[in-house]
């Protein structure tokens, strides 16, 4: 039932980041929130990067959003604030029921142009969902596979 | 025998981009430079960021490097030129016979600091390397794991 999917953004604790353990791309990132929340550098409930899905008390699909500056943007035309969306997962026993779609609908209702650089083959996923391969440039994407959505006004900057 | 091991700066040609195909790591950047080529927008032979190594006529192993200025040098303390370095590969049947090592001692001989993102799981290899974790910065880094190599007097800058 898609209208019972809730997007939350995730708060750091140590819940949370117990439940990270279970997804495939757990990196830097997460050891890194985890020790500063042990250094009391951050504060526990701190709010995080994360988006996730939760059934029950079990977080079963997660997403990191982060609002790319103007100045910085080096992909769309105008130049303008952009997405950067990573670590979309959901977990394997709950994949093929559109938690996927709702993590990247709920990116897309921002309004604001969306970059990703899936690190698995999923480009399939990718395209129902409307991205587009940005067009290579080696300075600029060196080892990624830039995938790019547009909202309507905006288009891809000429490499 | 280590000592026949012999790292070429790899050409853009329809050989070369043919042979890419082998490797899982093959993306935008592939595609990219064969539409290039086929597009006239290169010419046959132009240089590429891919070093190799063959056997034969058969290319075994290979990795991507880039000069990245010291402009927008991250990582690294005193800022610096520093290579990025991805789409390190051996492919399946030549793995274990130090093909990877030569590519990133060669890395190494510009004496340059380097930052990777390996995409797979191979923090043991990169360890044995001398590579160790950047300390992770959500702004910098996004979904990245990076790791870093540094010569003799470059430190990593604090975060």
């Amino acid at each position: 039932m898609m209208n019972d999917i809730r997007v939350e953004k995730l708060l750091i604790n140590y819940k949370t980041l117990e439940q990270f353990k279970r997804f495939k791309e757990y990196g830097n990132q997460e050891l890194s929130m985890l020790e500063d929340l042990q250094n009391n550098i951050i504060e526990n409930d701190s709010e995080s990067p994360f988006y996730g899905i939760h059934i029950g008390h079990t977080l079963i699909a997660r997403m990191s959003l982060y609002r790319v500056r103007a100045k910085y943007d080096a992909y769309f035309e105008p130049p303008q604030d952009y997405l950067e969306l990573w670590k979309l997962e959901v977990l394997p026993d709950y994949r093929g029921r559109n938690y996927g779609k709702a993590l990247v609908d709920f990116a897309k209702s921002f309004q604001l142009p969306i970059k990703t650089n899936p690190r698995i083959n999923s480009h399939g996923f990718w395209e129902k969902m409307g991205f587009q391969k940005a067009k290579y440039e080696m300075e600029r994407d060196l080892g990624e596979n830039p995938l790019i959505w547009m909202p309507a006004g905006v288009r891809e900057k000429d490499v």
